[in-house]
């Protein structure tokens, strides 16, 4: 755990240079607006450690799959998010010696990320080594406004001595991927134009042939004159533009830089440079500050919606409302072809877009806090890759249209490849039933299940069918060679988790078909032609697997046994681990973890998650009281269900223990890994662990139910949720819950099972705690 | 299967090209000698389908790991086999045509190896674009009179036309291993020297440092008179000499070629060039005749010691030889630095040299046909590696002296890294120790309990105590997270074959334990203090563990099962398969693979085979009948043990059914795989099916003992033991069974549980058949 930044209500700050964090500082403070995004790399050379990271949303590149021993079904390529043009450079000699926080007398220095305005702010003061000093004030932004669009603001104060200073405001297109299997930069045929007024660099992604334009212009002036500057004579990989000036004391140089990062995903190949360079020079007329405000605006109504104060704890503060920004920065739910990498736009590890985190954690963060549409939006994806899901499935023998969703993709390919995750972590393909379940749970629209959701669930269920299969010595149906969302066991048999998501999605998958039958029975009769759909012997099979379908029980534990034989483990208890074991993951071989207890994070314990109207509380009390200290939370995704369900069961310690290691994971770097980029999608458990942990929040026909429970030191909690149209305020104290209704239609809310229609707006519904 | 080969009992003859299958006849062709040996490239150039190989034994390279996903305890390094200089070369050209068989017309061809004089042979006939024709005879030997020597003699008849032929007689460093992980050349560091007396190149492995020096000279006449040669201006990687000489229709060209291959290994390094030149000088005297006389009379006596005759039945007399004939060439014993690869000299395929085959399926074959002291020398190899093997364990987080020997190894380091086989499949630890049951129990000698393997038995039984655990769930010992020898299963519980090996081993210590104390306190007194053994409480858990040990066991088949809750799985039977599925590895998906039933090869089995004593036969009978039906023989090392079994099980097809696929695997290139090189390790496995199978052959209390039945296509089989110091010949027919002590110490055998005493040499102990 690290703790060298402020803790501020709207911002992360660093104050003074900590340049042997830098590689997390650059994480923590990056920066994006859903289509593109940027590490918080600086603008000027860095010779320190770095790591130069610039995404464009959804150009990727299928990088050829790298492994030890071939399995028969990996796939061929593993598609990755991109390093693309590193667009922020300004490189500044001082009297003819670079300027590099890395090597220069760093005087004073605060870096901070204004998450209530969406800015990246940074002051630094610099001595040179002939003793001529220097104020630099950056700030930069990825444009909401304009999402192609991004902008510096680039200030030096001459505050002692005189210099000649120059800069070079530069693209630089001669980039690679740091996870590049084969070492292999993904870009080719650049294209460099420069001229007085812009300059533009484009290549191609090899293989996919994206294409992208980096188009850049400056302005530059002293003391408020304007400075000319030259164009650079354009490289093969690099554009750019150069001035030099004399400065005497006193003197401030102020320079604009504006860029547009366009891609062939949303404009003509052809039409690319013309765009790009029509796109800069409109930026520059409306000028930086144009753009600021509209950042600033754009951020303030963002907030007014999915904004949480937390009173009485800077801290929990300060944590959510990262992690709540973070998503916001990157995914906006304007485009079916991106969706949301564990990595963001932060870091390049885990390649690919999109895991189960998207529907199992990131759902309910987007349906409650952005527009419906942005919800949809995620579940649609899913809907268009169905054909690719089939194929995947066929490749590993099933049959009938049976669907197998890839364990990571970028287009709906599997870039997999690991045997015991890529076959065996197939409790992926229920996450992706449950979350129809959970957005027509939550927004009430019944339509989706015909326009898309059941092709999607027969699909599923039809995967399920296949490969449960009947165990003659058992008399019972079982599923075998499983991998859990605890990724410290492999190849296990009946995963209580899979097993019982898995009879789920046939169960849910029946009763949908059942209700689209007597309600839509046109619907019924076009998707099961499309999907030639046999009802009888389908469902007739679906039904014999639930009721026969085995679960591993412990009679004396009173649990649900997480796979076949667990407890022929050793059981030893987290907390009687030696000092110097923890992290497993770096302290002990595989296949001692794997044989271990220990477990990675949530996994019986997931299931009692998603379904926790199906058990009673002692069942649950039961599990957790068992599992929970078995678990080491080497997962980013594991604290948040643990906070939500410790809640539930009034652990309020576990519950804000385990709340902190969520919110807080990338800020005090607990896992020492942040370096490599921020775990954008349990940010999202962050938030629920907040909104359905402390919040209590459920949707139980149709209603929305909080049973809140906040944290000792908290003074208030107060959230925003979109419901159904209405908007809804939660404030919640030390004494009472409230629930007002800001806007949108009449709705009936519920506290601790109290139900109370909220009938005008503003309409408030208040109860004492108990 | 393929089937171009003719069947011959001594030799194995192509009769005309089959340029398509050149890949695999280069394989099967290999020559060696225990310390070199090579694939059967063409002198000439060959613009076709070859896999260039020449190898040394235990020159090696440490080959940086390639993984997809990297698991604590991998290891950084994967040793392997390398690819030498290629000392073949005769490039030759024909009125400056290229003597190439892949281009020119082929008029005649006969390739054949002479496994009775270890000889390589081939006849071609060939005419040019311009119509002359020409004859080539060429001979190679890899001398075991000089094991550093490599021979070639090529003779080429002008029979059409007249034509200046010209001809480079060279050695090619430029080489690379195919399985080379980053395409990286391995050698560096060359010298080439090249004089009219003879030329030599010189390289060094990077990393190991090994240096490598290849010699040649030549001789050549037109018509036996004397043509003079040109060395080649020596190439960084090349040297060579170079003629040319004009000929008549009817004239002969006659070169011998004489290589010396020295290395490192067996000589100081500032000495190598020096002797290489005296040694190839000192070949070049002797003459090639010498050297064939030599290589005759060696094979001939080693012929005396390992043939097997079988009457009536040339297919399998032509495999049994080729198998005992590759065994040869492959390991002689006189270096305890080297040992028996899964591949040999034929091939790169799988690195590492030692694989728990040399314990489990080598040594028995090693044993009985060659010198004592090339047994022991396989066990010592063991013995040598066992301070590496404790350091092996304690990565994986082991302690006090246990030991886990690599699942493959060039120097006792592991080199394997899939987690599945490296960590898990760790009966080959097991293997190790039954290796030295086996060993004394054949040889009778005790003595190296004490002088080696005692040590060796406690390091492995503490790995043994420590991997197993108590569960307190069922009150007995289990373990978990096993790959027993069928690799189709991974990551199982309670692997039968492993929990009763390891069982095994520790009964086996304590004995051993025991008698020593009893016998030679002296002895005993050195190894505890040594090992820092504390009897009392170290076997007090050992029998613990022996006595409340968990055996899988199903009471309705009467079988031990394969692992915890195989039979959950669909219950299938091999010829129940539709057509198309099998070889499974090539067919089915991985996950597929590991949740059927089918097994690769003798698990449960296996362990039936080791400890046929401890079993009675209806038991055998039943496992046999439950689990050869689910077996498909996908490893090479299966049906042995399967045709060893059925011979018991008096099932006479199946054991010859068994028989042939193992002596013909890759004369027959069963698997499609002969191209990587041969299964040489399988091929020892070849021979106990004779001798364990279909001779019945087996040590009890000191007595050997025989139970013959023999396929009923065959007349008569007979082989030669070396057991004790006695040479026996073994004489089958369908009519009776003989025994002859041929020389050494009088002897006790038994025949169907008769037991006669042979007190002088040349007696016989006959018996009629039941």
């Amino acid at each position: 755990m690290k703790d060298y930044l402020s803790v501020h209500p709207w911002k992360i700050i660093e104050e003074g240079f900590h340049a042997e964090m830098n590689k997390v500082t650059e994480s923590i403070f990056s920066l994006g607006n859903g289509r593109l995004g940027q590490r918080a790399n600086f603008e000027e050379y860095f010779s320190g450690e770095s790591l130069q990271g610039n995404y464009i949303g959804g150009v990727y590149y299928p990088d050829k799959t790298r492994v030890g021993w071939w399995k028969n079904g990996y796939p061929e390529y593993y598609a990755k998010v991109l390093n693309a043009a590193n667009w922020n450079i300004l490189d500044i000699h001082v009297n003819g010696e670079r300027l590099d926080l890395a090597q220069c007398k760093v005087l004073d220095f605060r870096r901070e990320l204004d998450m209530q305005e969406g800015v990246l702010r940074r002051f630094s003061k610099v001595e040179m080594s002939d003793g001529v000093q220097v104020e630099i004030n950056s700030q930069r932004i990825n444009s909401f406004e304009n999402k192609e669009l991004g902008l510096i603001s680039y200030q030096i104060k001459l505050i002692k001595g005189s210099a000649k200073i120059t800069c070079a405001a530069k693209i630089d297109f001669d980039v690679r991927n740091e996870d590049s299997n084969y070492e292999e930069n993904f870009w080719h045929q650049y294209r460099a134009i420069c001229n007085e007024d812009q300059c533009t660099i484009s290549a191609e992604t090899k293989k996919t042939a994206f294409q992208v334009t980096t188009a850049q212009t400056i302005s530059v002036t002293v003391n408020e004159k304007a400075v000319s500057t030259k164009p650079l004579p354009p490289a093969e990989t690099e554009v750019g533009s150069i001035f030099e000036v004399k400065c005497s004391e006193g003197d401030t140089l102020q320079l604009y830089k504006y860029v547009i990062l366009a891609s062939s995903l949303n404009h003509e190949k052809g039409a690319l440079e013309d765009h790009a360079i029509q796109s800069v020079q409109a930026a520059l007329a409306n000028g930086y500050d144009f753009y600021l405000t509209k950042q600033k605006e754009i951020w303030a109504n963002k907030w007014k919606d999915i904004d949480i104060t937390i009173e009485g704890d800077d801290q929990a503060q300060q944590g959510i409302r990262f992690n709540i920004f973070q998503l916001h920065q990157t995914y906006t739910g304007d485009d079916y072809r991106l969706n949301i990498g564990p990595k963001g736009f932060t870091g390049e590890r885990y390649g690919g877009s999109t895991y189960w985190d998207t529907e199992a954690y990131c759902l309910p963060f987007y349906m409650s806090t952005a527009e419906e549409s942005v919800g949809e939006a995620l579940l649609i994806y899913r809907y268009k890759h169905l054909q690719k899901a089939i194929e995947n499935a066929e490749k590993l023998g099933f049959t009938n249209g049976a669907a197998l969703y890839p364990m990571v993709t970028m287009n709906g390919e599997e870039c997999h490849n690991e045997w015991e995750i890529t076959f065996e972590e197939i409790h992926r393909n229920g996450a992706i039933a449950y979350a129809i379940y959970d957005y027509i749970n939550y927004t009430g629209k019944q339509s989706y299940m015909a326009e898309y959701g059941l092709e999607v669930l027969i699909a599923i269920s039809r995967f399920w069918a296949q490969r449960i299969h009947f165990s003659e010595k058992r008399q019972q149906y079982v599923m075998l060679g499983i991998t859990g969302p605890n990724e410290y066991e492999n190849n296990v048999n009946n995963n209580w988790y899979t097993n019982y998501l898995a009879c789920w999605t046939l169960r849910y998958t029946i009763q949908s078909i059942i209700d689209l039958k007597e309600d839509h029975p046109e619907h019924y009769e076009r998707i099961t032609q499309k999907t030639q759909f046999k009802e009888g012997i389908e469902t007739g099979s679906w039904l014999d697997i639930i009721d026969k379908m085995y679960y591993p029980y412990d009679e004396e534990y009173g649990i649900y046994l997480q796979q076949d034989n667990y407890l022929d483990k050793e059981q030893i208890l987290v907390k009687d681990l030696p000092e110097g074991n923890l992290p497993l993951n770096q302290n002990w071989s595989w296949d001692r973890i794997l044989r271990s207890c220990f477990i990675k994070q949530a996994d019986v314990l997931q299931g009692f998650f998603f379904f926790q109207d199906e058990f009673d509380i002692d069942t649950l009390r039961k599990n957790f009281l068992f599992y929970e200290p078995r678990t080491v939370h080497e997962s980013s995704l594991s604290p948040c269900i643990h906070a939500i369900l410790a809640s539930k069961l009034d652990m309020p310690e576990k519950a804000y223990e385990m709340y902190n290691r969520t919110a807080r994971l990338d800020l005090n770097d607990y896992n020492n890994d942040t370096e490599d980029g921020l775990h954008i999608t349990s940010m999202a458990g962050t938030w629920m662990s907040i909104v359905k942990g402390f919040g209590g929040m459920q949707v139980i026909n149709g209603i929305v139910h909080f049973e809140p429970k906040i944290p000792k030191s908290w003074k208030g909690l107060s959230f925003r949720l979109k419901f159904r149209g209405t908007v809804l305020d939660i404030v919640i104290t030390s004494e009472s819950s409230k629930i007002i209704r800001l806007s949108g239609p009449k709705v009936v809310v519920a506290i601790n099972g109290n139900e109370a229609a909220l009938s005008a707006e503003n309409t408030e519904f208040v109860l004492p705690n108990a």
